[in-house]
């Protein structure tokens, strides 16, 4: 034992408080004298970050406007570019070419009763030194249609599905008209797409105060939270089809690859779209007639809130440059010494909407300290066993292009090499969020035992399973928080660079980031600044350290293991979850169908409603039939015993078993992809069709039951049974 | 069969929709052959039913403000008397003599950071012809202290008992500070008492437009809501601790009765209250600043919500004039030709806060049409078996002073003769609302089986369960409310003039009502008028006359029957839930006391908890013990063998037999009283302490287990045991 490792371990013995002592930190996949030796190059890792640096790093990532195909974007890319070459590492940056559209006209106007001309403009304010600078892209949706649209306007909630659904009832049809929705619930690309399928010839989306705005808490400047003249910027792009450069599905975007014509792209909006600010949106939404609003429509605007569909008239007016344009990634390696082709992938985007402190220069501020950590150790005489490859996108907030253009373009390397893609993206405050692949589980549990949460000084595993246990909703579900090992990481939907990753290649995937106690009203907005970050989200940037240990600690522990710490049992488990969600999904939605439609029968709506109101009884819906869930069930009994032998193998070691072990994700791929959605690939996680960065698990089955359509519901059992078998069958050749 | 007869028969069979056909009409107490002459004295009682002449009758009684002490609040009640005088009855006005305080002075200012001085007026309104009359009671809360108060104004949102337990958590207390709470969720004389109890020197009631303002809807007088400068009046006397006159508890307030010194009054606050509108609020609740209120506090006004509690300060100086007033009920009178000892009361009171259009002329024009049809079938001959006593009660507003002078002077006639007290007060559309005795369950559902909806045809039973249907939260509980026969009535709080006749004295009770269609803000404002009323409440009367019906065919079923169709095992199936429910609780809060206990003591809340925020863990609480419930069990048992043989047994009629049915109530008073309020008799009945109007079902148990006094819990259990085991062997006596 070194005088080194000996200190360690009594800084270890003395600490308490949930932070686990040495002699219980098993790490799966190492032995206990490597587990001893990996803790240590941990400590040593942990010594070199500083959270002033990162502070620094932020202030100067973030000190101008850098969205995608700007000169500063580009310039931000060559100094992350010195960086990495000035922390020791090999970098590049590569570039494809991709459509990126920029306004050139934007016009929101009233037209009767009132008139009103919309600001469309964030002012500048003292208090925040970098919001009245030049080369920031005014307030939009990218990805809109260009047009020029007039019409009659009506007010449809969140823009769901269902909404649409009640404005039926009411009435109120929005073909031919503009609507207006609210920022919220859904991805904010989904509700023009829906407002498209129900013939809207454009679509207003507008931040309202009780989500985003004084109801929250203060506004900025004075708290945190979005002011009057504050805007959402972003992508509407039907990233659930397929994210990246529209023009190039499934291949890179290189300078010469074959493209769509734009507007045949299956991706991209016919109509078009705008975001605004609820002081512009105030005159809008006071304009209208027509039946109030339903209490759950109802936002914090201090007026009642109506549905509208008659004299209310909008003129809406956009064109935009669609312009290709150049995407810089950034792309450093460091050499691994044993398994050089076993790639440990590390990612978070450059480009921003403006300034972007938080996103995304709070999440590339700890992935480059990791980067300088790692540098340093290197300089000690470290050298991972396997190769570490550490990115910084550029394009993300258009649809996260540089990711997806890069993952494509190296499709089969990827899947060939690439042990799992280690995302973030912006960080705060609060609480330890990690989602991704379910094998990896154990893994993010063990790196959340071992790292100290910066206010409370126990672990992060230990503050995020108190929190879970606090806030559950019954004193069972308290119990059962209290009671369990470790907590559960999500599942991956959409909205960062992970997705071409795990959703497109079957590439093992993980996302992490801070938050909860850093609500704020900054996103996409000229407000998201370093004064901003520095008074709201992470003050003394300790969760950016945090940010740096964790991930860092993760990389550090998949490129130095003899046997990878794929823990299938948790992939077996929360699959099973999933598989009983479904079947109680259906049997919900039988028997709530059943008991509806015998209401709608019997007349009890008309019976019930209010003879003056003119609402309409919800139509019949199709009965639910049984569906045979069985293929899911016998495949999950496959998949138990297959991963119980598994973990009962001991001698697990090599690189073709850790190639193995990394690459049985991609088992779980389906070539022919999602119903409707063929990039898609993977069967287990999918970003919803109608919520966008929000995950359907199982999707297939999942969303084709949720839309009833039962035919394809029993189909893509069948699909999910067989990857899941397709696995199991895999795991049982791991020797 | 006569023609008359052959016509009625003709109709309901060409009758279809809900409304039961003669063949279904079992009528409880009625042999066949008087049911149907029953059938077809209430179908002539209803040709006399006129929806213009209650709308002429709202239009007189609420012409001008007319609360209780007013010289129009007299001329009203002699208006009153004469009506029911040239409808055939005697009738007389019955006065008391009881204290009713009107303001003197009242001053709300604002002195820091900021000023303002309240303007504690609503104006008149062109809209609206009566809102400018003279005579108008200022916005005030009668019972409210003298006081001249200055103190730091703290935001306690609704002002219930766990509000303040959140404060504690925030480190914010309110002693010797001004509270400013919301209306809504408990009864607002509770907000004051729980602000007196905290410490408060004062206490401000405002109306948030989230609760009663425009969130809901437009404002009036272009919608029904409530506008800015609406303020809701009332009174705040503790009635949960007795209501009536304040200082003549028990007896009636006659000229020369014992009489407290009011300081000693028990149910009267020690601190000044005021209620403003939401206008008069705005510049208050801007001023606090301190911690962001939680999100369930937060109202609909346009900017954060702080606690304060610091430098915000408020002056309030409020002074009244404590006379003496006549208080004019008048009682009217149709004398039985069978049992004239035998009394169905039906009442609703005169008095109104200003016009009172809706609360209580609607109501009590309703009472007023029933009377007059009565009298029209006097004029045709008939004379109901027992006697008919319709009152028009005065000061229902200040605290039931009326109702309760009077029930209190007559306790041992009313407990001799009362077979039952049907009340009413403000009516509107859409539902029937009934409430009361659980033994005239099925009375009440045979009633509301034969009467038309007036806007679906169907009948009042079937359109109520369609409504619960319809809004039923599961499809288990939408499935149970289909099948089930008939609905439930609810149990009775407090909040109008039933209280003291079944709380007080065991009368057997009922309160009717339509609502569900009619919301509004007007209540307790001047804006509760006849212009208000025909735009927003019951435009064309028909829910007048439907009132008239469902209370007029109650009383006339009562009055005519050979047997009283109490029906004990709704009373058995009714208390078996409420017992069923108190088991519940009992367990769900030690489960959930446990686990929070747990959480708190394994400092899971400060682990928690952001700690820029200074929230404190919440106080473990006392663990719940298991109570001994098997004495209210084996009752139970009891009562079920109990009411299986009563209804067994065919031959019950005769004045000793009825007289015995509509006593059994009697058998459920506990002569103590519940705990710390003797006043209120009744074992299952009784206005929550800290809820107000809101009732407690068997409350002596169910506010123990909810105030955690596990004796007295235990205690309670026993006394209610005994009232039911009483009940049962009284029961087993009737033959």
């Amino acid at each position: 034992m070194t005088t080194t490792n000996f200190s360690l371990l009594l800084a270890l013995l003395l600490c308490t408080g949930g932070v686990a002592r040495t002699q219980d930190k098993k790490l799966t996949g190492y032995a206990d004298t490597a587990a001893t030796r990996q803790l240590e190059l941990e400590s040593r890792f942990d010594k070199q970050l500083s959270s002033s640096h990162i502070g620094e790093t932020i202030r100067e990532l973030s000190s101008q406007p850098h969205h995608i195909g700007s000169a500063r974007g580009k310039a931000v890319a060559e100094d992350i570019l010195q960086r990495f070459k000035s922390y020791g590492w090999d970098a590049e940056i590569v570039t494809y070419q991709v459509l990126f559209p920029t306004p050139k006209e934007r016009l929101v106007e009233l037209k009767g009763p009132t008139s009103y001309k919309a600001l469309l403009k964030e002012p500048a304010l003292k208090e925040d030194a970098t919001s009245g600078q030049a080369g920031q892209l005014p307030t939009y949706n990218a990805w809109s249609a260009d047009g020029d649209v007039e019409g009659s306007l009506v007010y449809v909630n969140y823009g769901l599905p269902e909404d649409y659904e009640y404005l039926d009832r009411a009435g109120i049809n929005v073909k031919g008209k503009i609507v207006i929705a609210k920022y919220g619930r859904s991805w904010r690309g989904s509700k023009p797409k829906v407002a498209q399928e129900h013939g809207a010839i454009g679509c207003i989306i507008y931040s309202d105060p009780r989500d985003d705005g004084y109801y929250a808490g203060d506004v900025y400047p004075k708290g945190a939270f979005k002011n009057e003249y504050g805007v959402q910027r972003g992508s509407v792009m039907d990233i659930v089809i397929y994210p990246g450069d529209p023009l190039t599905p499934d291949i890179g975007a290189t300078a010469n690859a074959k493209r769509l014509d734009r507007l045949q792209a299956p991706n991209l909006l016919k109509i078009p779209v705008l975001p605004i600010s609820y002081h512009d949106a105030t005159p809008l939404l006071k304009a209208l007639e027509g039946p109030v609003a339903p209490e759950e429509w109802r936002g914090a605007l201090p007026f009642t809130y109506h549905i509208g569909g008659g004299s209310a008239k909008v003129h809406l007016k956009l064109s935009f440059d669609w312009q290709i344009r150049p995407c810089y990634n950034v792309v450093a390696k460091l050499k691994g010494s044993e398994q050089p082709d076993q790639w440990i992938i590390r990612g978070n985007h450059h480009d921003a909407w403006v300034n972007g402190a938080a996103d995304p220069i709070s999440g590339l501020a700890a992935l480059l300290e990791e980067a300088k950590a790692i540098g340093e150790l290197k300089k000690q005489g470290y050298q991972p066993k396997r190769t570490l490859v550490y990115c910084a996108w550029d394009g993300e907030e258009p649809g996260l292009l540089g990711s997806t253009e890069w993952v494509e373009d190296h499709a089969a390397e990827l899947k060939d090499k690439a042990v799992v893609y280690i995302n973030s993206d912006n960080n705060g405050r609060g609480f330890l969020n990690a989602s991704g692949s379910h094998a990896l589980e154990t893994l993010v549990n063990e790196v959340a035992r071992d790292i100290k949460d910066p206010q409370t000084a126990i672990s992060l595993q230990a503050r995020k399973q108190a929190a879970e246990a606090v806030k559950a909703a019954t004193p069972k579900q308290k119990k059962e928080k209290l009671s369990k090992q470790g907590f559960a990481i999500g599942a991956m939907g959409s909205g960062s660079d992970y997705s071409s990753f795990l959703q497109h290649l079957g590439v093992p995937a993980l996302d992490y980031g801070f938050s909860g106690e850093d609500a704020g009203g900054e996103y996409h907005s000229i407000y998201d600044s370093y004064d901003d970050y520095t008074r709201f989200k992470d003050p003394g940037f300790q969760y950016g350290v945090a940010l740096s240990q964790t991930a860092g600690h993760t990389v550090l522990r998949l490129a130095n293991t003899v046997t990878l710490p794929f823990d299938f049992r948790k992939l077996y488990e929360t699959v099973n979850g999933y598989v009983n969600e479904l079947t109680d999904l259906t049997t919900n939605l039988r028997e709530s169908t059943a008991i509806e439609n015998q209401l709608i029968r019997d007349n009890k709506y008309q019976q019930v409603t209010d003879t003056t109101k003119h609402l309409t009884a919800p139509l019949p819906k199709s009965e639910v039939p049984y569906l045979d869930f069985s293929p899911l069930q016998n495949a999950l009994t496959g998949l138990d015993t297959a991963t119980i032998a598994l973990a009962a193998r001991k001698t697990l070691t090599g690189a073709t078993v850790n190639k193995a072990l990394y690459q049985a994700e991609q088992q779980l791929l389906n070539d022919a992809g999602l119903p409707a959605r063929t990039w898609y690939k993977h069967t287990l996680y999918a970003p919803g069709f109608y919520t966008g960065y929000g995950v359907k698990t199982i999707p297939g089955v999942r969303e084709a039951i949720e839309q009833r359509r039962w035919k394809e519901a029993q189909e893509q059992i069948g699909v999910v049974a067989a990857a899941i078998n397709r696995l199991s069958a895999y795991l049982g050749g791991i020797h």
